[in-house]
Formats: C-alpha cells, sequence, structure tokens
C-alpha cells in the first residue's frame, strides 16, 4: 500500500473514532487511563526490548550521549509514564464545561460548552515518553491521537502504542482514538501536515528545526510548542541577591529547557556592582557569558557577543548579557529578539513591574521570579501537552482545555427571527 | 515605492502602534469611538461623494443589481455605521479580564489576562460599512487593523478611513492604528498574507472565493468565516408546526446570509405528511425544491437533487431535501456535507436533542430554533467581526473577545526553581 493510503487509513480511522469519543464518559476515559498505566508496568519487558534494540541503532550512529540519554528508557522511566497517565485521569475532565451562557430575551438559551476538538496530530522526536502523554492527554480531552514519534525510537514508540491501544480498546475505547505512524519515511510528515478535514490540529513537539518545518509546511492548523528565548531584566530597584538567585536559577538550573535564560538585561545605574558578582557565580557553574561593549568595560575578560547573540536559543550553559539605559530600552530588546515565551522582571518598583507586564509580548511575564516555571504542572494544570509561543486559541502552558473548543449548544422553544 | 514596501510600512506603522494601544485606556478607546461615529454623520457628504463615483464605476462594468445594493452608501447607512460605533463604545472592554487565577503551593501568583492580539488584517469584500465596523471593534479590543477592502468601493473605504483616522488620531489614538490598503492591485492581499512578524491573525469576509485564496495562501494565521451550508433536521416526534416555521424561516428570511438553511433533512415518518405542507409553503415563497429519490415519490413535481446539491451553499431561494431513515443518518449526512456553521433539529425527543447537539460537528447547534439566530448581536456580544466555522481560537460568532488572547502575569517575591 502507497504512503498516501497508509496514512488516510490511519486518519480515516482516527477521525471516526472521533465521533464516538466525543460522547464517551469521563468514567470510561479515567477507567482506560489507569488500564494503560498498568499494562505499561505489567509488560514492561516488552518496552525494554525494543528500547534496548533502539539504543542500540543509534550507537551504531555515534549519537551524542545526552541524545541517548533521551532515548533511553528503564524501569524508573517507565513507572514515570505509568503515573503521568494515573495523573492524568485524576485531572477534571475539561469536556463539557461551560465558559459562556445566555438566556436571551426571546427565551433562546445559549450555551457555549467545551468539546473535544476532534483528532490531534503530533509530531515529536526522540523522547519515548512522549507517546504515552500525548495519548494519554488527547484521550483524557475526548480526542482521537495520530502520533508521529522519531525514527530513533521508533521500536520503543511502537511497543508503547501497541500497549496502550490493548488497553483502552478493552476499556471501552473506540477501536481507531489511538494512531501510529510506524514509518520512518520523512515523507510521512509531509503528508500527515496535509490531512485537512481529517486532523483538526498539529502539535510538533521537538527541537527548533522540527517546528519550523511542520510550521512552515502544513496546511492543517499547527500550535507552535516550545521554542523560547527568553529573558530577565534587572531593573535600577532590583533587589540584588535575588536578582543573582533568580538568574542563577532561570540559566543553570536547566539549561536545555525552553523557559531557561538566554539574554540577561541589566539597568546602567546596576551593572557596575551586578556583573562581578554575576560573572563569579556563573563561572562557578561553568556557564560562558558573552557581553555587549559595556558589559566588557566592566568584566573585560568577557567574550563579546554579536548580534546573532540576541535572537539565539542556546540551549546550554551560554548567556548573553546586554546592559539598557532603562525600562524602554529593556522593553524594545524583548519585542524585537524575544520568541513570545516568558520573560521575567526583578524590581522593586510598582510602576515598571506593571509596564514590563503590560508591555512585554510573551505568552508568560513573570514580576520577581524565574522563568523555569513556565510549564504546565507548576501552573496548575496538572500536566501540559506543550507551551504555545503563539497568540490564537492557546498562550503559554497547554492543558487538557487547550485541547478542546467549544460548541454553541442553543434550546429553542420554535423561535424563528 | 514598490508595493512589498508600500505594504510593509503600513504593517510597522500599525505594529508600532499596537504596543501603545495595548495600554489605552477603555475611557480613551471609547471617546475615539464615538468621535468616529460623530465625524461619520457630520462629513457624510464626504463619504456620499466617493460612493458615488463608485457606484457610477461599477455600473459601468454592468455588476448585478445585488451587488450595487451592497456597495450603495445613503444617509440611513452612514447613520448606521456611525450608529455601530457608538454601540462597540457601550460594550464592555474585554482586555483585562482575568479568565483564570491561582496562587499556587509556592506562593506564585498567576493570572492568565486578557489581551489584545497585537494587528489584526481584514481582507473584505464590496460592503463599505466592514471598513468602519472592523475598525471599530479591532479598536476597542486594542488592536490596530489593517483594512483591504475590495477595489469595487475603493473610494467609498477610503474616504470613511480617513475621516476615522482624523477622528481617532485627535482623541488620543495612536497613530497607524487604522491602517487601509489604498491601491487595489491584487497582488496586495498576497503580500499580506506573508506579513509575519507584522500581523497576528487575518480574518476574510466575503464569499467563499475570497476565503477559500485567503486561507489557501496564508502564512499569517487565518480565522476562517462565515461560510455556511446549514441543515434542519425535523425528527420523528416533531411538532410539524413549529418545524415548518423554523424551516420557513431558516430558508427564506434572508436567504444569502452565511445562517440560511440550504438543505431540510426530513425523517421517513414524516415525510409524506410534511413535504406536501413544505412544498405550498415554499412555492409560495418562490423557493425551488431539489429532493431526493424519497422526495421525488410523495412530490414527484419536485426537481431531483444531485450529490452536488448536498454540498452548496446556495445563497439563494434554492432547497435541497432529503429523507433519512433515522438521526444516526441524518448526523452523519450533516457531518459530512456541512461546513461546521449553524444546524438544528426539531424534535419533541430529549434523547435524540442531547445527541444532535453533541455529535453534530459545528459552531452552532441548535433544538427547535432556526439557524438564523447565529449573530454576535442574537448570542449577547453586541456586534461581531464574523463568524468562524473553525475549531481553534474562535468558535462560532466572534464578539471582541475574539479579538483578544490571553498572557499570562506572574507575580513573585523571588521564587526560583
Amino acid at each position: 500500500m502507497e504512503l498516501q493510503e497508509i496514512m488516510l487509513e490511519k486518519a480515516k480511522a482516527a477521525k471516526n473514532a472521533s465521533y464516538k469519543l466525543n460522547t464517551l464518559s469521563t468514567q470510561v476515559k479515567n477507567k482506560a487511563l489507569l488500564a494503560m498505566a498498568d499494562i505499561l508496568e505489567h509488560r514492561k519487558s516488552v518496552i525494554l526490548e525494543a528500547n534496548a534494540q533502539d539504543l542500540e541503532d543509534a550507537k551504531k550512529r555515534n549519537v551524542k550521549r545526552s541524545y541517548l540519554d533521551r532515548l533511553m528508557l528503564d524501569e524508573n522511566r517507565i513507572s514515570g509514564m505509568a503515573d503521568g497517565l494515573r495523573q492524568t485521569a485524576s485531572l477534571p475532565d475539561p469536556v463539557g464545561e461551560v465558559d459562556y451562557s445566555a438566556i436571551r430575551p426571546n427565551g433562546l438559551e445559549i450555551r457555549s460548552v467545551r468539546v473535544p476538538l476532534g483528532v490531534v496530530g503530533i509530531i515529536y522526536e526522540a523522547r519515548p515518553n512522549v507517546t504515552s502523554d500525548a495519548a494519554g492527554l488527547c484521550l483524557k480531552a475526548g480526542n482521537a491521537v495520530l502520533l508521529r514519534g522519531g525514527s530513533d525510537s521508533i521500536r520503543s514508540n511502537k511497543a508503547i502504542v501497541q500497549l496502550l491501544q490493548d488497553a483502552a480498546y478493552n476499556t471501552g475505547i473506540p477501536e481507531g482514538a489511538i494512531q501510529f505512524v510506524d514509518v520512518t519515511d520523512r515523507e510521512a510528515v509531509n503528508i500527515m501536515t496535509h490531512l485537512d478535514g481529517y486532523l483538526d490540529v498539529i502539535i510538533p513537539r521537538g527541537g527548533a528545526g522540527l517546528i519550523k518545518a511542520v510550521v512552515g509546511n502544513s496546511s492543517v492548523p499547527v500550535i507552535e510548542t516550545g521554542t523560547g528565548v527568553c529573558h530577565t531584566y534587572v531593573d535600577a530597584s532590583a533587589d540584588l541577591n535575588m536578582a543573582l538567585e533568580i538568574a542563577e536559577n532561570a540559566k543553570v538550573s536547566r539549561p536545555s529547557v525552553c523557559n531557561a535564560m538566554e539574554t540577561l538585561l541589566l539597568h546602567e545605574s546596576v551593572a557596575e556592582y551586578f556583573l562581578p558578582m554575576l560573572t563569579v557565580a556563573m563561572m562557578d557553574k561553568n556557564c560562558e557569558l558573552r557581553g555587549c561593549e559595556k558589559c566588557l568595560a566592566i568584566v573585560p575578560t568577557m567574550k563579546p557577543a554579536t548580534e546573532e547573540d540576541w535572537s539565539t536559543e542556546y540551549g546550554d550553559l551560554i548567556l548573553s548579557i546586554k546592559v539598557v539605559r532603562d525600562i524602554d530600552e529593556a522593553i524594545e530588546h524583548i519585542n524585537k529578539y524575544n520568541t513570545g515565551h516568558s520573560e521575567t522582571i526583578v524590581t522593586e518598583s510598582l510602576a515598571n513591574a506593571h509596564a514590563f507586564q503590560w508591555r512585554v509580548n510573551a505568552a508568560a511575564v513573570y514580576v520577581n521570579a524565574s522563568t523555569r516555571f513556565s510549564d504546565g504542572g507548576e501552573f496548575g494544570f496538572g500536566a501540559e501537552i506543550g507551551i504555545s509561543t503563539q497568540k490564537l486559541h492557546a498562550r503559554g502552558p497547554m492543558g487538557l482545555r487547550a485541547l478542546t473548543t467549544n460548541k454553541y449548544m442553543i434550546y429553542g422553544e420554535g423561535q424563528i427571527r
């Protein structure tokens, strides 16, 4: 069978299942999620075996150790996946929530009700845990899912999906609800992004390259996630000890994630005192610093930052630093170079905190806290399917609600207009 | 100057204005809206003169009378535009509404606040009133707007925009907030749909052709609006007098609009009694009927419907009719042929009403009421920028809130993770 046909068949099966998932009770969905969690743990040997093969192949290609680590599954990580599904089961079901209601003068009762999106496509890279996370979240929100993982983890993903399908379909989930692209051909992604009429949305999860390729190509609506050039601005009135703690945490606690800081902006009145402190602290963490001219005048040993640095997501222990005249220059710089993810100001000034939060263009704008908190769990959503950096539909960490749409349900008694 | 440059300059000006509009008080925005309303009425002669020229040109091209009517402005219609702006001023400002809040265990205060989208692009056709409607709604929601009207109404639109700009910029709206493409070259639309980074969204308003062209081409996110293949399903248990009233209203009260019915579905147990009644009523309104085979067996004079009829938005006094076995066939037919706009069931059965509302895939699903109510005003939003037939961001009639996004504003006291 042609790849095009294979993909279409999967999409159709998902679409058909979505019509039944639509009205499935929370009870049935939760039962399935718990069964899915259990089966991952009970049959972990199947997953570990498949994963061992994936790892072996990857090693042959001499990939980085950090990459192998992302690919690798062990008992703990499988338990983590199971626990994720159990947590999803414990979350409130967004389907059926009424987000607008009115009884109109003519007696029409209008309700906007949250309903599933339909079929969600997920295109992701190495980490096999995305397979169960995404399947669980989509299912809980009443959606069918079409999963397309990276070719390096194809065996692990396939093993996981087969177990999830078994458990789900045995507990009342309509067949077809969990679809997996078991073809490594890159053309599959191209076909997937043109399954208009079958897929309601595609959420890419992975590096900037993957996201850019999907966004640029797709005729199915895409929710852009997870590219983060995040800033910390240390204002003139900042508590500098707090600023140092926040900067350190935002940069070094987990430099590879999208909510980590890439650029520090310093008000010129605090630069002379703060920069040497920061340099010592960051050197201690093996973090490379790249500064603007004013920075170099204060700390001459610093590497000079180039124009490219201001828009680079290092994902690594590198930090660019710029001294700014005032908060206006800081906001302007951020709005020019950021990716709309997360930004923070350290300040004691009420007016500046307010101006920063309203004028900075980003999904999450913090006052006196680390950007590292941009996360569905930290925000109280229980879980997240990704962090949207776009303005339409969902912005910021996306929980279950972002996997739903609304439908107006209107009750009348014969009204005509 | 090249068209590309002209467009870019307009987009940049809008973007710059959007950063100021962002924090403009409701008071200033309302004052501007009222001044905009006043100037349209005070200087109506300028608009009428420009409109007369547009009409003259259009007449030379022998366009349809209905088209001329849409293009035509008179004193009443200008007052209507002014009243629209006054009504927009009277609506609550969506900016600043908090739609999620939590104080997390670590003390972080998280609020999701509605904020303007930024710059909204509107691409529309003949009706010049869209110019003031769209400008007013975008402004009230704190957005800058880039308007691109049809070439046939270019003089009218230009006159309206110049008055609106005068009034707005004189009452505290930042210059650049209202942009108008005063070039009729079709290439302008192509350029506009690729102004990523400047435009945050494009909303096309017009016929199916325009919308398809914009959606298929745009790298700026688009909100699809206003294509409506709407159905009325008359269930076995329907009150047939009510069904007749609803069907008549949905079809003939204004056949050219997107919430008008195009196809009537009839449960087979009521067809024999209902069809002759309907035929008489519709003939009385000069409405052409096109039926399935079962229809023709009952009313042999009816024109046979072809496969194409089921997916056609007539926008005219034509109705296709299909007899169905049961509610399942009705729902299946609708989900296959509809455009996701508005659907209604006439029934006395609670179970069927429930099934229909949950299983039909559309923005608005009615029980015992005409689909003609799908409208921002009728839903209680005061005004509408369009009716979205897509699932992401906004679905159904879009009021001011659909012209905003959310931003997480987080208040901390030095929290790190």
